[in-house]
């Protein structure tokens, strides 16, 4: 009897992967679990993969639609994507096979702000879920289940889905329950009403999600780890970026515009924001909440030193050696995290109300300040928007952080016009790299671009850029945002031609 | 004596608007009314312009930093521009003087969010505001003013100025009086609360603005009339337009999407989105509301017509012939209209509560559905995002309305890529011209291109861009969104070069 399934009606619906993947139709439209690699199912899409692949052989047709949270692990995206079963995937990926299957023009990928899905998908935009196949770390004595990991969107996939797969993962800290913040509050328009969070440390829901019995047609069993990607040590740059950072914002503190413990923050995933997160943990300041999408390693640190008190966030985002730290003791972060549906952690209405101060990695940036996160050179996707626009066009003060160069130099961060936008220059205050920060709050373009080009360019690429610059200021049509057309995307050409940004 | 002051210390504060003006001092930070041509001052800025005209041709400086709610009328903007007289400009305009300065490179415009500006005061962005010149409609017995036919960012501008200066503008309608609704409930995080408004009807403040009498030195009578340019009449571009956007929501309302009487609408500035109110007025829906900024003329024909049963907004805008009509007989419509500042008109919190259907003009889509709605071939600005960011990103729908081509033909509206971003493909479910309609919600990059293409391009732009995109899929260097860098921008140039796009 396993431990984690108090209810034995659900007991008596255990089976294997492979059965329940064998109740997944070709063309269907499956909602699963995870979030940033925490969370999401492992099995049943293994199992799933497989089941694909021997169609494949046969010569039938077998591919599946994929909504999930944000990205998921390796045997999720990984497997369905090498057995190429993914018709169409939203909202977000990180997954190299997906990505490659994504740019080779082989599958479908709707890049979509992760606060917009649930509700979409309660409006029919995306058609009916056929299957949820959701991970859980356990089922309840009544009947309730205990979120895994992340949240994500599962309450959605569990309440929208005409049957459900769960799977009870054993590898998850039992010490979860209780920690999540489950809110069944939202509706669609007209009948929506606010939201009643103030805090990033109010409760508005219940810990456990509710799920109709008589939908549920499998349970899987698994004891497997979630995969997460190992951040980097933070780097030079990481630190240098990091030190501008709190520079700033000990600045803001003194002048009076942000209290003494900031205000709630969020970070994105990635090496950098990571590593900022690592030197927050000493830096002057009272101890801080976040509000966010996701708990990586460095926000581990921060609770740990004492530098934040809470974080709410969705997920988690561990690499292996910070998620066995977690599980081995995660009672002593009980009433210090809560995680919540991603529509309630990336939240429009919240992230304004609670002022969050958003720090997201990017690609690019042109010398105005509109940002790429997700086109490599235009046309080829890294991962995707992510929660990004949910927190950078509502915050209080949305920050990105980035190296200067990419790829060893080859690329500069900031070019003359972004061969992709995801965040208008108007949704983007401060940029900061290891040459330092460009506060690009109450100015017009010209001298945003003065600022940016200033402070943020790399050595190699700043006179290129003064050039251009000074070269657009005298031949541009307009001279509201100086731009010469037959240039502005010649460096992102010459990177593909030759292997580098630099003439 | 004025019946419009009816307090007599505020009476003793009655001057010449060349008084008041000589107030505000070279360099001045200035808060003014105005709202699209509604509710801006008119004697001060005018006498302004004449002091700086007399000071350059002194050879002093004299210029001033304007912000305001919106785009404002000719007696401010026009003048002010014509005289040399803003150093910088935030968060819209569209006075043609002023946009040939911007263009020039000779006056600083930082194109805001509307919703931002306010808060972005209160937070001490923008420096300390020196003067607030608002007009209103009156001053009450007890010291409360009247607010004008715009609320804007007033209340800002009273409660953060060092000094005022009213206009009280007894062309304005007397019956403005108790439709306006003023929220004093906003704050700076981490105080902020929910805004308890849950329908477009609620009124969650008061009449009046408070002011602190001690900081108002001066008060000007003006009798001058708001001035808004006419609209052209809907030509058989509009009514197409119109015609396929309504036949699109009644289909959203035969499958159940939407409501019999639709979800609260927003309707954009413009020729476009006036005519589309217009063919709404016979719509099969039930009657409308309307959660908007701004009230043209076809919003009054709808709630003439009793399509639309209340309009929450932030000013009127209306051409000179429908203000007329408005003030003849304003007290009917009483309890149908609801005038709030526009950090609440816009704020997404209610934005995306209410689920209102966004619908704007553009200036180009790219294939994809990346809008540019303000940089004019990439440099030159047009008007400025305006509320359009507010609403597109947080709407339950967001709609874009063009004609497929501009200038006669010479300009399509559908570009291989957009040469300035202000809408990302997240925040563009739906385009509609002449031609007709692309639902691009759930649809992945190529497959909103061939929507685009097919359904809204014109005829003789159509085989360029087919062609382009056939090419773009054999030869880009991605193919999640295919693009051929070095072609993007050439339509732009060639326009620019040629005086069109075509070859
Ligand atoms: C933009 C983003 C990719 C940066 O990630 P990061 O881990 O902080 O930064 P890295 O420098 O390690 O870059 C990641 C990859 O992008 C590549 N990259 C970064 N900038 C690049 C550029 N200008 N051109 C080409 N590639 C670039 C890096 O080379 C690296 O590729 P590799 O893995 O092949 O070496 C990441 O922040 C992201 O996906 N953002 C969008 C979503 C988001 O913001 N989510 C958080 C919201 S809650
Ligand atoms: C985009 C916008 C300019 C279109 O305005 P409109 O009145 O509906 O449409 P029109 O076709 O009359 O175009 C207005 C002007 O833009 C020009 N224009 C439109 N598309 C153009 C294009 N692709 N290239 C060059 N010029 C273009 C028109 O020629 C016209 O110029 P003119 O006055 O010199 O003749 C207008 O909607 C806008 O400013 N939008 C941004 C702000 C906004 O959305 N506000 C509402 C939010 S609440």
């Amino acid at each position: 009897l396993n431990p984690r399934i108090r209810h034995s009606g659900f007991a008596a619906l255990v089976t294997s992967a492979e059965d329940a993947a064998a109740m997944i139709g070709n063309g269907a439209t499956v909602g699963m679990s995870g979030f940033t690699g925490s969370g999401y199912p492992k099995a049943v899409p293994t199992a799933l993969a497989a089941r694909a692949e021997a169609e494949h052989a046969e010569g039938r047709p077998f591919r599946v639609r994929v909504l999930t949270g944000a990205s998921t692990g390796p045997e999720l995206d990984g497997v369905l994507a090498r057995a190429d079963a993914i018709e169409f995937r939203t909202p977000f990926n990180t997954d190299p096979f997906l990505r490659d299957r994504i740019n080779k023009g082989e599958t479908d990928y709707v890049d979509m702000h992760l606060s917009q899905l649930a509700p979409m998908v309660w409006g029919g935009i995306y058609g009916d879920l056929d299957v949820a196949v959701v991970e859980i770390s356990g089922i309840t004595e009544n009947g309730q289940l205990i979120p895994s990991a992340s949240i994500g969107n599962n309450k959605t996939w569990l309440d929208r889905a005409d049957r459900i797969i769960l799977e009870v993962n054993s590898w998850q800290s039992a010490e979860l329950e209780g920690m999540h913040d489950v809110y069944y509050g939202t509706r669609l328009p007209p009948n929506r009403v606010p939201i009643p969070l103030i805090r990033p440390d109010d409760r508005i829901g219940q810990p456990y999600f509710d799920v109709d019995f008589s939908k549920v047609v499998a349970v899987v069993e698994t004891d497997a780890p979630d995969r997460n990607a190992p951040f980097t040590p933070p780097d030079e740059n990481a630190r240098l970026i990091a030190g501008h950072l709190i520079e700033f914002l000990e600045h803001e503190v003194k002048r009076g515009r942000l209290p003494r413990s900031l205000l709630p923050i969020q970070s994105g995933v990635g090496n950098v924001p990571n590593a900022v997160m690592t030197g927050l943990c000493d830096a002057p300041f009272d101890p801080m909440t976040a509000y966010t999408e996701v708990v990586q390693d460095g926000m581990l640190d921060m609770l740990d030193a004492g530098a934040l008190r809470l974080a709410s966030a969705t997920a988690f985002s561990l690499s292996t050696d910070a998620a066995e730290r977690f599980n081995s003791n995660a009672g002593a972060y009980r009433g210090k995290l809560i995680l919540r549906p991603q529509e309630i952690s990336n939240h429009p209405e919240l992230v304004r109300r609670l002022g969050v101060i958003a720090m997201n990695g990017l690609i690019e940036a042109d010398i105005y300040g509109n940002v790429n996160s997700t086109h490599v050179m235009g046309s080829r996707i890294q991962n995707g928007i992510g929660g990004s626009g949910d927190f950078a066009r509502n915050s209080f003060m949305s920050i990105f952080l980035t190296p200067s160069t990419a790829k060893g130099g080859k690329i500069s961060a900031i070019v003359p016009m972004a061969a992709h936008v995801d965040h208008i220059s108007q949704d983007v205050q401060v940029i900061v790299t290891e040459q330092g920060l460009a506060d690009l709050r109450g100015l017009a373009p010209k001298k945003r671009a003065a600022a940016l080009i200033q402070n943020c360019a790399h050595p190699s690429y700043r006179p290129l850029l003064e050039d251009y610059f000074a070269r657009a200021m005298r031949d541009s049509w307009g001279l509201h945002a100086p731009r010469i057309l037959p240039e502005a995307l010649s460096w992102h050409q010459r990177y593909i031609e030759t292997g580098s940004m630099m003439p």
